[in-house]
């Protein structure tokens, strides 16, 4: 399981969503961490562009550091836009305080200038600011073509200038640089060329395959055009990554949601290189599965490509059992028919025929034999021998109750030689032959569906006849040997331990919608298969 | 599917992210929709208390609310702390001009006065500017006790109190109120005597059981106390939702995201009373899974229960086999002893021992007779006459495939009744059943997981012999029939094809990380069944 960790943003707003501290803390949530923030500027942003700029002022900025390094332990920091001189300081005031004599967590500094719409974002006096007091203290800084170029007052065009231009910007002060190539045209030749004039670099493709992966292989003029990012590391090392470019109109927020990803897989305890790996991928993803329909210009990434919806709600005190409480609640009125069935009730008043108690304990002594070898190919399923173990010793139990059966019949008159050469009812024939198919077609948890709504439901009988005191007749009641096994310690713990598999089944391997659906359609037959059962029984059909 | 709908959330920022539009904007992205802001104030605020707050001009807070609504296609609003009276009218006039002769979506109005550390967060005139105003253009207000207590100038103690009080509060103006009880002490009997005077009320129990469910109930003292939160809807139902109380100091955020989570739910196309079941259990489950590492104070909630990371990355033009591309790199070592074997290099180069590649085409008859009686147990497990036709289909070429292996070895003089007779290697009989045992074991996709190693391998291993024509010779080589059957286009169709059913198999049912390692496992597993029955061919060993 993934650990969730805390990280700060020191960025701007965005009131569109797709950029800013807005598209951090949404990348921070995507990668299982916790955001704080620390708002320098508000924009009133959209899709189409920047549309008005408030500045906070730089004592609030210092502030709201203050209040967060204050009270959580931060384990990545990142700043985006600045927008001023005097934040900047203040940015660097408030890192310098709070971690003086202390160990700073990893900084990335995404050096934010200008907008993906054209926007001007950090005033030109802020980047000395940045240059000289800023970067000294960063982790990894994450400059596209133009901020690079602002930074070095030098123009960058091809990959060669960039690798060139990592090794001006690392002496800047950072401790490593990744210079962004998603402004530089690359072809899959200028990267050969690249590479043969610097074999030092290590090269990263992601979605280029090769390397006995040529069965994946996907081609076409699409995949012409790359993006080549360059990652120089302290010791001097050079990773070069590439990818596919894609063409795309939402790249809205594209450099805070690398930053931010970035701080998110250091706060995790990521390497330098492995944390970029990571935040290029995340990022790329992000741009590949965009909503297309989220305002009328430059729209924002996806964020959440790498989370799903669960399907199932967590275990919590209160709610012990949500898994079989959805099973439950999912077709409340074929539960109802089944466990509030007529049979039940004329037996729990005792005035069920006698015929059709003694056709129902007949055909019940068949089932149970179905019943029976599905256990056994539970257990032939079962992954641990603790799984075996329940299983077989599920197996014990019906043995056990079968002796019940037979003493019941003798007691209603039906030997055991007439109960063996009674015929299967086409009821027990469909719900028996239904838990074996089931049992071949899927898996131990889809089986355990199919099987425990036959144990839950005499559990819930047992203990409603038990409960209802006001209609149910106990004394003298031909039937009460039956309401009393049910309500019973021994099924009752069997229920208990039933649902405690099925929740932590449910639990450790998460269904799918599509898995979830599956599963209930399993349980809903059979409780269908249960109410045919008894059905049968009171209406004495074969 | 669930389709993302865009909100709108109008509200303050909290620096430690458990509250204001950071909490509004993690929920709005845990329930799968997309959030823009507009902001009000700033605080700067941890879980112990709010330090410091900036209120936006009111031009900049309307600006915000036209960036928003100019751009996107905003499905529901809600407002929170409004901060002054100024902001508040700002926000009016800004949703009024914008909505001048269009339909508004839903507004919930949380109408946040004092933070749940104690501060005050609106001024104290702006709460007629709220009243007279806001709340007339509102859909659903959502006050605790002390917001309602404000409202109306009276007290609010017992549940009766509740009650009457949502009938005041509609006179205000919105469209209907939920009034949250989380500030009031109730009981079971409270709420008892609540609908025994209030038959009319409509109930709903969460995380109570009851009604059938006898076999889930939990008891203890720690259920004695509820939460009970009212809602009182235009036509003057009323509705009564009660739970169990959780005794939680991570509440640092519950209104906010209780009204986020109705603005979210209201864009869904919820009706009211759906959208209160589902945000008021939204929230309760943030409570109650709820980190308390997260600050020394009043820590937030768990936005995120409601999802969790997906295992495998989503299909894009660029990755279209995401799935696969994991498998093998996430075992790229034994993979490429595999396909990379020295049996494969010397077949290529045509120096492979004759006796070796007897003895291989010998097993992997054999080993085919298993292959094919798996394929036929995955057809036996398949869900849909398309699937069970595929697996068929591959039945068929292997069928085709032995054809093959009986001519190559009449070339090398072994005769058909001497391939039958030869025994199984121990190599052949492990690989063959460990196929049988996970087609025992498990679903159709486990199989598939376990059948995929030699298709997609094979495949590989033919397009790379294929590819390396520098020391690979097909000219004279005795095998290079062999060559040419993989890597020809009906071995490649039936690697499309397989690659195709693997992806959809994983994308139409997500795998969680404990099912994806178990997938892992048996692929790994048969990539090294592989390896050695390549051993045992160069070796000769039986």
């Amino acid at each position: 399981m993934h650990t969730q960790h805390t990280i700060l943003t020191i960025a701007g707003s965005d009131s569109g969503g797709g950029a800013g501290i807005q598209a951090d803390l949404r990348t921070f949530a995507a990668l299982g961490n916790y955001g704080t923030s620390a708002i320098t500027a508000l924009t009133a942003q959209n899709t189409q562009g920047v549309q008005a700029v408030h500045g906070v002022p730089p004592a609030f900025v210092q502030q709201q550091i203050q209040s967060v390094l204050d009270d959580f332990d931060v384990h990545a920091i990142k700043t985006g836009m600045l927008f001023n001189a005097d934040n900047t300081r203040a940015t660097v005031e408030a890192l310098k305080t709070h971690f003086s004599g202390r160990t700073m967590p990893p900084l990335v500094c995404d050096p934010v200038c200008v907008s993906t719409s054209g926007h001007s974002l950090l005033a030109p006096e802020a980047i000395q600011v940045l240059i000289h007091e800023l970067l000294p203290l960063t982790t990894l800084i994450t400059p596209n073509k133009s901020e690079a170029e602002l930074l070095l007052s030098r123009s960058i065009t091809s990959l060669e200038d960039m690798l060139e231009a990592t090794k001006d910007l690392i002496r800047l002060g950072p401790k490593a640089v990744l210079l962004k190539g998603g402004h530089i045209t690359a072809k899959l030749s200028d990267l050969g060329r690249l590479l043969s004039a610097h074999p030092e670099a290590r090269v990263v493709r992601d979605g280029m395959y090769g390397d006995k992966m040529e069965i994946l292989a996907v081609n076409g003029p699409q995949f012409e055009y790359l993006v080549v990012d360059v990652l120089r590391e302290a010791d001097d090392s050079v990773t070069v990554l590439a990818r596919p470019r894609i063409d795309s109109s939402s790249t809205h927020g594209t450099g805070c949601t690398l930053s931010a990803a970035l701080a998110s897989a250091l706060a995790d305890g990521n390497t330098l290189s492995e944390a970029v790996m990571k935040a290029t991928a995340f990022t790329h993803l992000g741009i590949a599965t965009a909503y297309t329909n989220l305002g009328s210009g430059q729209g924002p990434l996806n964020h959440l490509h790498s989370v799903a919806q669960l399907s199932v709600p967590p275990r919590t005190p209160g709610n012990p059992y949500p898994f079989t409480k959805l099973l439950i609640t999912g077709s409340a009125a074929i539960w109802k028919e089944y466990v509030e069935h007529e049979f039940v009730q004329l037996l729990g008043k005792g005035t069920l025929p006698r015929a059709s108690f003694v056709q129902f304990i007949v055909q019940d002594y068949h089932y149970l034999k179905y019943y029976a070898r599905a256990y056994s190919l539970l257990a032939a399923k079962s992954p641990s021998f603790s799984r075996i173990g329940s299983a077989t010793q599920t197996i014990g139990h019906i043995l056990r109750e079968i002796e019940t059966h037979r003493a019941f019949c003798g007691e209603f008159g039906v030997s055991t030689d007439e109960l063996e050469s009674t015929p299967e009812s086409a009821a027990t024939t469909a719900y028996g032959c239904y838990l074996m198919d089931i049992g071949i077609q899927g898996d131990a948890t889809k089986l355990l569906m199919a099987l425990l709504a036959c144990l839950l439901g005499y559990g819930e009988v047992g203990l409603w006849l038990k409960a209802s005191a006001s209609w149910v007749i106990l004394e003298g009641n031909p039937y009460r040997r039956w309401i009393e096994d049910y309500s019973g310690a021994e099924h009752q713990a069997a229920v208990r331990a039933g649902l405690e598999t099925i929740e932590e089944a449910a639990a450790s391997n998460p269904p799918s919608p599509g898995l979830l659906a599956e599963w209930r359609a399993v349980w809903d037959r059979c409780t269908k298969l249960e109410t045919a059962f008894w059905d049968s029984a009171l209406h004495l059909k074969n």
